[in-house]
């Protein structure tokens, strides 16, 4: 390799000074939920090191933060976001921005010819105090503006009340939106957040796409008085074995499920269950595949509910399209791994992220690095320094490619 | 018949007179609990109706309140309890003292020929305020006496302060054990507590035992990291689908189970459940069958959870052995029955109940009146009037026989 690559000392302290806004009190993890005062510390901060880097930065109405590096045409975009899940880790969203940060800074500092835009950018509350993914949609055009004078967090606080407090005016936020002619591709660095990588000892993945994920909350009910009740939990059991196994067998090999919480009521050790409330989460990156087996898991719940004498309502909790990366974006990531001769994996996203909404917009991609155990959102969330060098250099590699 | 029958409008009376004792006040319900002022208020009256009778009063160390007719020899007993679940209705347990009482009010009045002693009781905390069956289990040496100075309610009152505002001193507690030679024999009306007989419209339970309960606490859970985990919950569907038909094919015919309660931990969508806390309820009338059973959805949990590469833990949350009635009074009902020309059908107790304690030192019986819809432990639970005097008559009958 010709090209210099980047500083890791520097990436570094950068990672960890970012890791000291919002850093709880009993050091138990960093809290920095998107418009807090340790968020705002932070995007200040964030802003000082792009201008020391000799970037261009701006912050759009919906709060996202950009340094950008000009050039000629359509830009190339980087980065993830500095907010945090409450008790989150260093890596998730911090990785992203600051390897780009850092990617933008050696290019500056070492005269790197590049010919288009080349921007990093924090995307806005993506953990979703307000709406997962909230800046990257207001930016791609994907946010329910209508929504916004009434969004509330979980807490209670209105989203206009927190901008306010944060300096931003929530009745503006359209103004987030951006031109996609004004952009060539967007490529973003993120730990994995599972244990793929990591226990095969592989240090990139080239994300193929994200994928979708479907929840849905489906209600058991007895039909009957308790005493000749049908047993609502019974049913759920049965459905859930079976949707499992449904699945498994009839997705696309890659298709997963998950029943993480049931309700039962009235909840007491010596009376038949009149209601099971179960939730069940699919995800899969084939939008046709992720449809049908949805409507499958809703046929299945019918006809278990039915056999037992039970009803079943199933109502759609959230649902997200799966997102395909770019061929070209994922060739410049190969192409990168090639140049530095690191071994990469091909595979799916099993979490969201904001290249997702990006790809609606523009070629989007993402590369992975290992994360400990596949830890992610908890205070000891990490990777290895040389392989967030190693992630780093290949999104260099990649801005390099997809800008030159 | 040429013996005279109890008078249904005075019973009436006493049964709705009692009802108002801890009333709730938006009308929903009557909440009674043991040792509360509502409770006191109660027996004082209670005692007082007693005395009106012409029954000699007395009140044991434990709070169980009889009132007594003399005679030669052991006594008969019978009774139930005057306390009420939070919310409950007006007839289990009163029924069981206010019928007794009218039965031994009709035979003093009447002068009708016993020979042995009678006698009415209310049993003191049936419900369970500090342990289910507290006043029997005090009468007949089953209550653990080393628990008493530290049982506390789920409130968190101790046990002695109750009973010390109620003007009882807990340390005497052990005095309230009889002697099982001064007893001939224990019989309790009560309602069903189910919809057999309501369904059925016959008159009369003849309750052939009482239901011996298990209650266990399974908890499954993963033995890797999140990522690699197992599912805790689908093993507890799985072992919860099995167990259900193992009982219902492999028991007496009556076994019965339930699971009322199942808790996932963390309990979040897109989280595998790394554990499952499934509480199961295991109700028979056949001692063996019931502690094979145990035995068998014990090995059951494991085979599943071995299978699924999960561990299971059970843990006895509670246990009753089941209680036959005794033959001698079981005829006695039936030839009352028999002379009121009233059906009569035989059937298992499923809850527990005051005779089950007593049924370890005495001749012990029930009988069940229809309930309607099988409701109990609610504000709705009713019967009839008429029902209602068909087995106050009944009890008679059978009191008759018993005693004469």
């Amino acid at each position: 390799m010709a090209t210099p690559g980047i500083s890791l000392a520097r990436l570094k302290e950068h990672i960890e000074t970012l890791s000291t806004f919002g850093r709880n009190a009993d050091g138990h993890g960093i809290t920095r939920s998107c418009w807090s005062p340790a968020h705002e510390e932070a995007r200040a901060w964030l802003l000082g090191r792009m201008k020391t880097a000799g970037l261009e930065t701006r912050v759009d109405a919906a709060g996202n933060t950009f340094g950008v590096l000009p050039g000629e045409g359509a830009a190339v975009l980087t980065g993830s976001h500095i907010d945090t899940v409450p008790e989150g880790g260093p890596l998730d969203g911090a990785l992203g921005v600051l390897a780009g940060l850092e990617c933008l800074q050696i290019i500056k500092e070492a005269g790197l010819s590049v010919r288009r835009p080349l921007a990093v950018v924090a995307w806005s509350d993506e953990e979703g105090r307000y709406g997962s993914l909230f800046g990257s949609r207001a930016f791609t055009g994907r946010l329910d503006l209508a929504q916004v004078p009434s969004l509330r967090a979980l807490d209670g606080e209105p989203l206009v009340d927190a901008m306010a407090r944060a300096g931003y005016d929530a009745s503006r936020v359209a103004e987030a939106r951006c031109d996609p002619r004004t952009l060539h591709a967007y490529i973003e660095l993120h730990i994995e957040q599972g244990p793929h990588l990591d226990q095969a000892r592989i240090p990139i993945g080239l994300v193929e796409g994200i994928v979708g994920i479907r929840r849905n909350r489906l209600t058991f009910a007895g039909t009957t008085p308790m005493a000749r009740r049908k047993d609502a939990f019974l049913g759920a059991c049965e459905y859930a074995l079976k949707a499992r196994e449904h699945i498994v067998r009839k997705g696309s090999g890659r298709s997963v499920t998950n029943f993480g919480r049931i309700e039962l009521a009235p909840g007491v050790s010596n009376i038949v269950p009149a209601r099971a409330v179960l939730m069940q989460e699919m995800r899969e990156l084939d939008a046709r595949i992720l449809a049908r087996l949805d409507r499958e898991c809703v046929a299945l719940a019918r006809t278990v509910a039915r056999r037992r004498g039970l009803r079943v309502v199933v109502e759609t909790q959230s649902r997200t399209d799966p997102a395909r990366c770019a061929p070209r974006v994922m060739d410049a990531v190969q192409a990168a791994c090639d140049a530095l001769r690191l071994r990469y994996r091909r595979m799916p996203s099993g979490a969201g992220h904001d290249a997702q909404n990006l790809a609606a917009i523009t070629a989007s991609g993402m590369l992975f690095i290992p994360s400990h155990g596949g830890r992610s959102h908890r205070p000891d969330e990490m990777s290895d320094w040389k392989a967030i060098g190693r992630g780093a250099n290949a999104l260099l590699q990649t801005l390099l490619r997809l800008a030159g």
